[in-house]
């Protein structure tokens, strides 16, 4: 079984990303894939007069600010709007896809986080209406219900906590856990990147190879959402995945491309 | 199995539903939920400066009118807000409720309309970007998959069609046709009335019974939406359900009244 996590970029080329899968799928691959959609709701947010906000803790990580309000935000465009056109895309690629959100089945159950720090203009301020979890828990019983089925899980947030509220949480961290309940192997991610650059601005200045042991020391070269890129690297590597492959989600071929150490492999 | 579809009005007491349903699922009877969310979507198309339109076909049945925009919107509203509110809380009551658009594994299977006709102020106009289309086709393996490993399946337009686009279409056929190809005796249809009523400003004049072979006579007491509530009826007794039950979904022990024939019973 691979996992396979896309980002929430405009630019990801989902025509190409169905070719590659209908293709593993037609090999016998059994995949699950796991996907953002964080251009489109901060699109709809704005047209809907509640811009997507942030906050940062105050160890450096950047999140989304996930009020009720936001949530509902969340919920209309990842769950609803993204997913099932993902859905109907591999649909008509013939792949059999179904979208789940983490709360269906309670795929995905979270420790929702009481309250969390953020950091504005030098301040630490405390946050408690923040809806927002960990996953913890996943339904490994229906994902493998489905799997082995012939269907292919299309999971996004939000996740469910373990008192049932709705909470968003985040994606590689999420997909790291699934990797660790499933005993996973291989993890797929797509972004808007050719992988890990050491230069932001340099599309060339490509890492290609990162082992387990140095994860840490790659922290430096990190911004923004690469952090929880590698955070979730490092959690699912502890889980017992043997191989990640980071892989550009704009090109031809961006799954088997990635698959093939294109991008950046961690092992 | 029993299928259970509930409209999409504000009012709708889904907390009572829940509870429900919870101890329908206790005593081991296997449901099928199928929900609509007229309101919410006017609300949000509203805000979203997409109002809601609707055509009247020439034989007077209102619906809605779903272009690229409205389609959208369905999208958001039904598939992803209040499809994943009703399974968390279904979930916050034990029930184990997985959320399912008929895009999802084919689930409804709909052939597009290509063009519909529209009576506008006397005059007759072909509109040919209506996104609609008629439920064909069930699969039944999917949601039998989940109904026999205790998942409850709540399942909300929109469709897929068989060339693979995403259309809305009318839940009460809908409902009509899944009750045929799963051979489900019993079909139970909550909305924000009592059941039929002989005139629609009066709460008391509910029909408690008709004959099957009456139906036809009843559509002249038919408005709006109970035209259609009517012409799913019809096809649902055609395709071999035995007992149809129209029931208040705003009171206490919504679906358990209904069953009783508290409300309108058509066998």
């Amino acid at each position: 079984m691979i996992l396979i996590k896309i980002g929430g970029g405009k630019n990801i080329n989902w025509d190409a990303i169905c070719e590659d899968l209908a293709s593993l799928v037609k090999n016998g691959e059994e995949v699950i894939v796991v996907h953002g959609s964080s251009a489109t709701r901060d699109e709809i947010a704005e047209k809907l007069g509640i811009p997507t906000k942030t906050i940062t803790s105050p160890s450096g990580i950047t999140s989304v600010y996930t009020d009720k309000k936001a949530l509902e935000v969340l919920l209309m465009v990842y769950a609803g709007l993204i997913n099932k056109q993902i859905v109907a895309k591999m649909q008509s690629y013939g792949i059999n896809a179904v979208g789940l959100s983490g709360v269906d089945g309670r795929v995905w159950e979270a420790k929702r986080k009481d309250a969390v720090y953020s950091v504005e203009k030098g301040k630490t301020k405390l946050i408690s209406d923040n809806l927002t979890g960990k996953v913890e828990k996943i339904n490994t019983e229906l994902l493998n219900l489905l799997v082995k089925n012939k269907y292919i899980p299309v999971i996004c947030p939000p996740a469910i906590s373990f008192n049932n509220e709705i909470v968003n949480t985040d994606n590689d961290m999420a997909s790291a856990i699934m990797v660790g309940a499933l005993g996973i192997k291989q993890l797929i991610i797509l972004f808007e990147a050719p992988g890990m650059l050491r230069d932001i601005n340099d599309q060339k200045s490509l890492i290609k190879k990162i082992k387990k042991e140095e994860l840490e020391s790659y922290m430096k070269f990190a911004i923004g959402r690469m952090k929880k890129k590698l955070l979730g690297a490092q959690k699912a590597l502890a889980l017992g995945v043997k191989k990640i492959c980071w892989g550009d989600g704009r090109v031809e071929r961006p799954i088997l491309n990635a698959m093939k150490g294109k991008g950046t492999v961690i092992e």
